[in-house]
């Protein structure tokens, strides 16, 4: 792959990655998919600095600025405690999750974090039931370095349907 | 990431993009799904050069050699123009679209224009009802450089159902 | 884009690509998916070497470690004498598919071999239908290095649903 000349502008140029390294942000959203849908909820929370915020909530509400989510999270500790409670009663039936990350793109960076968005699909497989689309969206998150990669320290996931779906008991 | 030695050949040695860089062209996508879905309209138009050509149309006209299409802009006015009645007359249900484009490939390249083909998915979601596939297909395009970056000289929106669905009034 | 600095450690460094290079694993994806989707058997059998498994199988059997698959191949011989069946049985409605692949990460990796594993998704349209997911789950693939490029020496589709689709007559 060639470098782009001085003589010819590029998208790059236009793109606020700033220190951060766009393939390193990429894998990031690779793992976070990959641990969710193994169930992995230990590497998934890994991928959350300490403090970090986690939301989910319907898109209806951030472009009505209410403060409502449907998941809200305001430390690490809070989402490990909301997945140990999901995993102690999933007594229902078992549901498979296959999330589909991509038009990750970079919104403002500085030397300390990263602002990203990205779309997300989420396809679920209830036993004895067909693959259907759960639920659709985008990400708003902010990625921070730390001394064991990147991590995210807020991110919310927002479903464009007004109505909460019936099975958002796993995360997004 | 290791740079390839000279002993082992790679694929890319055999993928045309010439002197585009693939990841440029990656950004461009993200940029077009990300601007369409957030109803960024003049940021979409942005990524086209003046003389664009805009076609959405179904894979049979295309197998067929017909030249039937849903939508066909011959310039990025007609295409302006064309956005400008979609958001004017849109009294109906409000629909949200999310695409997924991923299997971007160059398909032939000089140093004026690269082809390209994608995969894209377009999950949409109506006021009040569930998040749904409302099309799936591939695109075939031409991007160009210029001074503000790459840009759409030609992109072909080809849907794989043979119906046009009701609901194509936003565009691929 | 930066290089990391040796001052802040990243994710890269904690994943196995080993000598491999990630684009090079993503573009032998994406050929999976075009040249698949595109019905260019041809093309994509050349994906794999000669001695190649592939198989197809439920999440189920792979978790209750059951060797049952719903196709199993194991050489490329075999896999294109089944490709050549489908081609000249399918009197059926034309089905047109559409792979979505992300996710894609290194699991581990030596001189000679790369894993991976990916989620996949393929969306299906069926001559006079709408489009819909036909099946969803992810692939646990071996990648070597060869003189034309990288290629399948093992590839195995995992899909989440329990049932056998009916439709799974293609390959995933």
């Amino acid at each position: 792959v060639n470098a782009p000349t001085s003589e010819r502008p590029t998208l790059r140029a236009r793109v606020p990655w700033g220190t951060f390294v766009a393939d390193e942000v990429r894998t990031l959203y690779e793992e976070y998919a990959a641990t969710l849908d193994a169930a992995d909820y230990g590497a998934w929370l890994d991928l959350f600095v300490d403090d970090a915020t986690y939301i989910v909530t319907a898109r209806e509400n951030v472009e009505r600025g209410l403060p409502l989510a449907t998941i809200r999270c305001d430390s690490k500790g809070m989402l490990a405690d909301r997945i140990d409670a999901l995993v102690t009663t999933q007594f229902h039936a078992r549901r498979l999750g296959r999330h589909f990350v991509t038009a990750i793109r970079p919104v403002a960076s500085n030397e300390m974090a990263l602002e990203t968005t990205a779309n997300f699909l989420l396809v679920e497989t209830i036993d004895g039931e067909d693959s259907r689309v759960q639920s659709v969206g985008s990400y708003a998150d902010v990625i921070v370095p730390t001394a064991a990669g990147l991590r995210f320290v807020a991110k919310c996931a927002i479903y464009d349907a007004a109505l909460v779906p019936t099975s958002v008991v796993v995360p997004l």
